[in-house]
């Protein structure tokens, strides 16, 4: 059974919360009628306002054309539910399937992009080009978080981390330090 | 008690195994006498071959201009150990404080930079800057990786992993799939 998130906005500067721990994501995109999703682990927060985000996808993966020349993207966040599909989608091309079908996930309209969204995701990020400066030399884009979704629960989600060699490291506790905080750092 | 890890050096593609999973690490940096540490959550691995690692450290910090203009900074790992001492080196500033000194940090010769390494980490990456072009538009430094070294044990580090809003998720328990992974992606 796939995970069923009701979800709502959250402001797009409050992404780091979720994605500064530094989980593995899907990246879905669109293109001329076509569409993929793939894997990914190498990403940062990178500003608040406007909300920046940067990431390197490789040439070498079926959805780079398609995310370089849409400019567009959604960053989307598996909990551990979808752990089998994280690693399907990861060792698996887009050029002979259609990776929404093939593992089950919903491809939902997105509301400020082109590329769908996850439905089975925790949460959801639309992202438009910002700065693709470094795309030639390092495959590095600079994406503007334009849309940010995510469930209302739970409150902390179980999260995929990459270690590589086919070793994922799994969120555990979430400990509260507020305290120790300077109120200008928080 | 603050740990005491005998280290071990590896090769510097291999750090994705240790930064890919999204820890907040402590960089520490020298220039003409003067030597800081600042706490930093956003990074990105970048490359294996050069070994590669972007981060945003901005120039509000008093790091920034030491490490801009040296070239060079170390990227060390602190384990849950050093809790409380990331959180402090956080909410305090190098201007008029010796943080080392403050929270009782060794500073270790380096091999191949000047910067000094933090002994009581569980890794420490030497790096030289490799790519300064997004520097004064984003604050984000490309860095080269030239020198690697991890404690022998534990094998997977208990690392904290920042959320915001003075919260951190700490790493929990790893799993081991490369059963479903293709060679190639191994």
């Amino acid at each position: 059974m796939k995970p069923d998130y009701q979800k709502k906005e959250i402001p797009v500067g409050s992404i780091r919360r979720y994605l500064e721990p530094g989980p593995i994501v899907l990246v879905s995109s669109a293109r001329d009628g076509r569409r993929n999703i793939m894997t990914m682990g190498w990403h940062t927060v990178m500003e608040f306002s406007p909300s920046l985000f940067g990431c390197v996808i490789s040439a070498g993966n079926y959805s780079f054309d398609m995310i370089r020349y849409s400019g567009e993207c959604v960053i989307n966040l598996p909990a551990t539910e979808l752990t089998d599909e994280v690693i399907g989608i990861g060792n698996s091309t887009g050029a002979d399937t259609d990776k929404f079908q093939k593992f089950g996930l919903t491809a939902e309209k997105a509301d400020k992009v082109n590329a769908p969204l996850i439905r089975e995701c925790y949460a959801n990020f639309e992202c438009i080009l910002h700065d693709d400066a470094l795309v030639d030399q390092y495959n590095f884009f600079i994406w503007e978080v334009v849309r940010a979704q995510v469930a209302n629960s739970p409150q902390y989600p179980q999260t995929l981390h990459y270690t590589g060699d086919g070793v994922f490291m799994i969120s555990g506790k979430t400990i509260n330090r507020r305290d120790q905080f300077l109120p200008e750092m928080l």
